[in-house]
């Protein structure tokens, strides 16, 4: 492959402002206090960068979280040596820093900004460290995930949300394109998941997230990523690759073949393939997640593949490649115009190979609207 | 910089295996015990990694976790569709795997794993969603963090670790002095920092973690990593760099100039360099680690800049490059032979500049032995 720089696919979008992160924290207060909760604390990851724009280099041992409740300005507590960081980041105008230093207890330093007996949520991916230390620091709280508490939170996109998931996803299309083009056969999966990597960022990706290359028997493990087994002439090869882009996420999944299928493989391709047709038609406002991964698993069922299909359908799609709302049996939460999930179903056969098929969708009014347009016919590469 | 391969400085050590683990295993199952738990929680992660050689790709919010207790078979609960993962790992031989596929509860897989009523340690980084799960699962159950249960779990260090610790110093320190020879005026932070990052992993390094370039006014921001800002004449440029090396970690930092540095800088650094070799000469089997950490701080408060040292001293280096022991004050935990940590005094002049020096240091029955051997006087680069 060329390894020239070719141009984005997509224009640099508006910025995000300080007035957009702090609606976003208001609405998480307000629906903290809907939800009967006293607030939320959110922890350096996704909920952080989706609230104030803030991504610390990585979650630590030193607290860092910000407090948000209803009628009450926001509070980022940070480490000192991280506080420039902090007010570095564009949601900084809209809240107030109280930074530690190192010695210090950051649970006492937070303790006077929450109600002594009040219910928090907290980030999913909180260290489980620092929940004990708000708990020792303060026995009568109690604590529930932000997931279970406030689904919804970070799940309905709005416009600005869209358009960048919408970039995403036609940079994810431009590579699939691109990789139909380069030899299969003879080469390790390793390099063609390096293909895909340099082709998600040559179409604009600031982070590959995965780059899943299954061939033959891999493709069977779903959570496969890439190995050193050279590809065959032959081999069922299934891709599945994302990352982000203006900081939305891509993720799509295409089952290719190296020559010609047998009628087996096209089989079980083909079943897939109306399965997750089948997922994404039943995408439309106030269907169930689980209509969803009923409408997908019902198809392979039918085939007779139903022991096969060994995950959920889907996951959210959003700042991260992986979040709320999933597609899942018993996740009765109703879709609602602007969420983003991927649509992706699977047959996986133990020791001969997988299919998967996968690509996000966003519930509009009239129902689902895919953000990849790729063909999902069986391709044949070389 | 020339982008040819050079050789490694160090052989492949010999692997860990299954034995390894086992051993491992069994001594955190007894050390919980010892400190009254009835087992420990491992979330992935470097307590997982270090404990089975499992590396799940990423924490995500399916669940997986480690259930040790003494007198009880490890058991390794993972989603069904990361058990070929699992199974893969060299610690697997020693564990037990139960897996739970999309839709099952978790939680209510591991229950009957655990005592209902027992006190848990749970990995530091571990999801706070996971945590919940466990304290709903099981309400009688209680928790604290590993490293406040077990702050010695992987702290002391065996001979196979120090030979991978002792390495991964030795590639640091080529990095060093090959890094001196790149021309720092008139070229980007980020140049350097990327110079810094291909000769880690020349000299054998298989993950780069940090590649801190702080010139000028950026030093003085001990949390800065490497920005647009271009180099120039007259710089101080705090460099502190390092990542993994047959999995086990590096970090050092020098602060170099660019040409020659005036009286007031040279002092700031002669005060770091002394402060620096006074934490290390406090290094002793028995000692306390806020014996470290007084022992730099009190040089520097002796030359009044003692409120511009803003950070603890140190911290325990392994299988991460960021853990116990902490060497801060408040921190009794006596020293002990094998224990291996940096100690890593600055001096921070907001707006101006700042100075760092850091050593990984191992405790020996005679006393701290660093594992980096560069030149900590300050060297004059072009």
């Amino acid at each position: 492959m060329s390894s020239a720089p070719a141009p984005r696919t997509a224009d640099e979008p508006v910025p995000f402002t300080a007035a957009d992160y702090r609606a976003r924290m208001e609405r998480a207060a307000a629906a903290a206090a809907d939800a009967g909760l006293a607030g939320v604390l959110v922890a350096p990851g996704p909920d952080l960068t989706w609230l104030t724009g803030y991504r610390p280099t990585a979650a630590t041992e030193r607290l860092t979280t910000l407090v948000l409740a209803a009628g009450q300005d926001p509070v980022l507590v940070v480490p000192t040596l991280e506080a420039p960081d902090a007010e570095r980041a564009v949601g900084a105008a809209a809240l107030t820093l109280r930074d530690w230093t190192d010695g210090k207890d950051p649970y006492a330093v937070t303790a006077p900004l929450l109600d002594v007996d009040g219910r928090f949520a907290v980030s999913d991916n909180a260290w489980a460290m620092h929940l004990l230390g708000f708990q020792k620091a303060l026995p009568g709280t109690s604590y529930v995930s932000l997931t279970e508490a406030l689904p919804m939170l970070r799940a309905v996109k709005d416009a600005a949300e869209l358009e960048r998931l919408a970039a995403a996803g036609a940079a994810a299309d431009a590579t699939y394109e691109e990789i139909q083009k380069v030899p299969f056969a003879g080469r390790r999966e390793t390099d063609v998941a390096a293909d895909l990597a340099e082709l998600l960022r040559r179409f604009g990706h600031s982070q590959v997230d995965f780059t899943v290359v299954g061939s033959g028997p891999n493709g069977a493990n779903p959570h496969h990523e890439a190995g050193e087994r050279v590809i065959e002439h032959g081999d069922m090869v299934v891709l599945d690759f994302g990352g982000l882009l203006h900081g939305y996420g891509s993720d799509t999944s295409r089952t290719v073949h190296v020559g010609e299928p047998t009628a087996e493989e096209q089989r079980v391709h083909d079943v897939v393939r109306e399965a997750q047709a089948a997922g994404c038609a039943a995408v439309r406002p106030g269907a169930a997640c689980q209509d969803v991964d009923r409408a997908a698993r019902a198809v392979i069922t039918e085939f007779g593949y139903g022991e096969r299909f060994i995950h959920r359908t889907g996951h959210g799609i959003g700042v991260t490649t992986h979040e709320p709302p999933y597609m899942i049996e018993g996740e009765e939460q109703p879709l609602v115009p602007g969420m983003c999930f991927s649509v992706e179903p699977g047959i996986y056969l133990p020791g001969r190979f997988g299919v998967r098929i996968e690509d996000i969708v966003t519930v509009t009014e009239d129902g689902g609207r895919r953000l990849n347009g790729t063909a999902r016919e069986m391709a044949i590469v070389s």
